[in-house]
């Protein structure tokens, strides 16, 4: 048996916005330790790998480790029909071959006075170890709107891949919306982006039929508000070309984060990464183009 | 002759979304009670009552009745170019085949002087009978911009349908932006929408290709605004299938009020009536489908 | 070698989208004047003319004339890449097919830290005249973010029109965004504007297959703002008539100015001009359509 409660479940409808574009069916692994997906994009280019921490759902119960089977456009329908105040809860039986998706929008009234109702309560379900019998039932809390959804899984064939950790030449750390507005921007010129990094900062480049773009984003640590910050280490510096239609694609998950990390290596795939507040991650991996014009952009930030 | 002159003009705007979608030519109906209109729509499946009373309008003068025929999408061309804060005027002569609608906006500095002038001069109007002179000539109110638009009658060929009131099993007042809502999360799911009441509450269900979906509005009177609050009044329980198309052009009334009402009993067409403060309502009627499957849906609020 | 450098980069976005719909490429004249250009749509029916004067610039270099034919397309592809608070500097070398454009963003701490810096830099920069190199470096200035883009220039045959300085019989001075939505309203009804001007007045009028418009603005200098003022300057009145599509072409620069105004001749093209605060104007010139049935509609404002 598996039920997940997400307080905040606006978060699951915006990893779903996030890889939707990417990835048309994937596996959802449920365990102990979390919730987690990990796909290659349907040209078998791009990989992306979710991990929602358990620590992070109000309430976790996975009794055995599940595997379900999903198309994402069908999730993202049924997620839409969520308040961006509901409460999700995901449900499914051990060996059933359905996933019920449960949106719980309190009343104004009900959420003002469930906040002390809530404490005591939990205090006192740990100590009669009611909570899941009640979590379940949702007689606790008032609400006057409950959806719930359910989907069919479905049977999807895919291989785990094992990422091994890797020591990267260079991370820029840099406002995830900044990132995305260059990515925009670039594709209008051109569909390759070559990003270079030196300490003094990241330059993004391309070329195309209409002329040249070169956008340079400064190490800058003095700002008033860190996630406004572009941060640089580097080991050595480091120039890679990359399809500008799968950064873009990788920029749907800005609404998930206010930074991003671009982890570069020469003969490694980049690491896009979206943190998930106290919870996880997105990440998508994206192996470089071996060009030979790309010499012809000299990197010189 | 025929005169109506509605200081809420966007009102009208509303009035005519609301009801374009679902009807093409309608004949408007004016009578000294006042404004009002009743058309099937092109399928012959759902029906639209329209009543804004004479009392609404700030003058209101119709001779004699008078079946008005128009194109509804040529009347909403129209009157997309009123401002929201213009006053709207309906003009007709007897005899005439052709409609006028007059806009006015008053200007900021007019707006502001006209108040205390409106009070005095109205009035003065009243003692000397003048008022309808005046508003003809719009001499009294300064506006900066007056614009007609007149427009070609249509003969349209309809039935005035008698309506008988009836009991109702069930009546069901909750949120208009709900209902909307619920609408439209179930029409990306399925094609029907199953409405199950019984004394705890409301519940809306549909089955499609990529599953099932029920949400369920509790009643709820316990809220800090009347318009917030969910109430069924009951006289036994009702479950009836109707088609979610016509569910989602009902809404399109949303707008018009923040409240909406929901009649039904087993045997009659649903009633989804948003009321026109102080003025009236817009009502649709749509008959309930006969569905074997329909059992297999349970209610189970 | 030319280097003009705008605070205000958000202004060039908005004259290229006043101008990219009526002409595709075109070329601009840059001399010690001012950036101006002189274009005829591609229909060769309306004439557009642009000058921003060189003191609206916060630096202006142009060692000798020199006119750029640029795709407007590619132009606004480039813009739309700046940021609205972005610094933009438009720089060419003598002889070169290219033009640069150069996007500076400054961060929110050097923007609130610059405004004493830049004064009295300026101030010493001015004894030593020094600028010039300065600026071309930006070293005094931490943006964060530079961007520059590279275009090719295009060849473009054409032919400069001197517009000769005329008497025309009235001038109206009105909202840009209230003709913008008077242009809007009537072409949801006809294909022509007949413009009307008398002394109480202007009237648009319009006809359709659905029926007549008539949109009249009086003349109003009692207001609280005076960009809201409509003034009208008139030796005689005039009646002309004109194609819709241009003028809603023209509303595409009310984004630049708050008011427009239109000089009419019965012999003459209208002249629709949008001043550029400080800076210099766009003026779109187009000839009056002689229609039969231009004396149906009569001028009874």
């Amino acid at each position: 048996m598996l039920e997940l409660r997400l307080v905040q479940g606006s978060l699951l409808k915006k990893v779903l916005e996030a890889i939707r574009e990417l990835v048309t069916d994937a596996n959802f692994d449920c365990s102990g330790t979390g919730f987690s997906l990990q796909a290659m994009d349907s040209s078998h280019v791009a990989l992306v790998a979710l991990l929602l921490r358990s620590e992070g759902f109000e309430h976790y119960r996975c009794d055995r480790n599940l595997s379900m089977g999903m198309n994402l456009n069908n999730v993202s329908k049924m997620l839409r029909c969520a308040g961006n105040d509901d409460i999700v809860t995901i449900k499914a039986d051990d060996g059933s071959d359905t996933v019920t998706f449960m949106f719980e929008s309190p009343s104004q009234w009900n959420l003002s006075h469930s906040v002390f109702f809530f404490f005591f309560f939990n205090l006192w379900c740990l100590c009669v170890e009611w909570e899941t019998k009640i979590f379940k039932n949702n007689f606790w809390l008032g609400q006057d709107k409950i959806a719930d959804f359910e989907m069919k899984l479905m049977d999807i064939d895919s291989e785990h891949l094992g990422i091994p950790e890797a020591e990267y030449h260079a991370i820029v750390r840099m406002p995830s919306s900044e990132f995305a507005r260059i990515c925009k921007d670039l594709s209008s010129i051109g569909d390759t982006v070559v990003i270079s990094v030196t300490k003094e900062g990241v330059k993004f480049s391309t070329k195309g039929d209409i002329g040249t773009a070169n956008i340079v984003c400064r190490q800058n640590t003095t700002v008033d508000k860190p996630e406004e910050a572009t941060i640089i280490e580097m080991k050595e510096p480091v120039t890679l070309t990359f399809a500008l239609r799968y950064m873009n694609s990788f920029t749907k998950a800005t609404p998930l984060s206010s930074t991003v990390s671009l982890s570069l290596s020469s003969e490694l795939p980049i690491v896009v990464e979206y943190k998930i507040a106290e919870m996880g991650y997105i990440r998508f991996y994206l192996a470089p183009k071996i060009e030979d014009e790309e010499e012809e952009v000299k990197p010189q930030v």
